[in-house]
């Protein structure tokens, strides 16, 4: 397989992207991908805030994978900031080639690099799969997460 | 008991709100409120970032509760902003007054607000009070929160 390339996402990316987040169970229900113009609004707000890393992961000239990173500073921990990563997707075609592992500790390395402290992320109670993938990279289900929709 | 006022926090705040994120069993073993000099600098870094919101519950001149609310733009759920609460303290002797739900219900309204369209928050599984706090607000558990130190 070609190298792959985790990259800055840029507006001709986001075609790519709403196509692998509405292939998936969950994001099925809730993305749509024929009409582009509330996610190219979307592109422009992430554009422009310098905590906001999204990110794709490109193989031979194609986009086969994306991820959100955000750098929350914050008073709690001493003062730490930590990374959030959010709307992880990984190209059908990719799902056994080991670009996830490759992908989240990209993640954890760039968190790093931009000087958190700690790294979390949220997954789905029904994504069993992806539980254990997070615990094989080292992160602990210690948390239990919340959501309201408005 | 006097009026409730929600209010952006201040670096003269700084001190009162590091004094509650250490009264806590969890926040006992990681904070240190006898050196506020990397929490000065994490001021700073909230300060300057317009997505993040740190507030203060202020009753009779007394600072009796603290939370920090970022608004995250992304481009799943049809490009939505949502909205993430952390590092939620109430004042020992505040806890049975109401405030934490004021609070919680104060960081949904701001949160509609900023324009968001989900909340969410992660709470440690051994905090099983608080989940039953969250659920009432309408909170769902629907998701496993993951953390990595780094």
């Amino acid at each position: 397989m070609s190298d792959l390339q985790i990259r800055p996402a840029t507006s001709a990316d986001i075609a790519a992207i709403v196509a692998m987040l509405a292939d998936d169970t969950l994001g099925a229900q809730r993305e749509s991908p024929d009409d582009l113009t509330p996610y190219a609004a979307a592109f422009e707000r992430l554009a422009g805030d310098p905590n906001q890393h999204l990110v794709v992961a490109e193989r031979g000239g194609r986009v086969v994978g994306t991820l959100q990173l955000t750098v929350i500073p914050g008073l709690s921990l001493r003062g730490s900031s930590r990374a959030l990563i959010e709307a992880v997707r990984v190209h059908a075609d990719e799902r056994a080639s080991g670009l996830g592992t490759q992908f989240i500790e990209w993640a954890i390395d760039e968190s790093r690099r931009q000087g958190c402290q700690l790294v979390q992320l949220t997954s789905n109670a029904s994504r069993t799969d992806a539980h254990r993938f997070y615990e094989r990279l080292g992160f602990e289900a210690s948390h239990v997460g919340f959501k309201l929709q408005l």
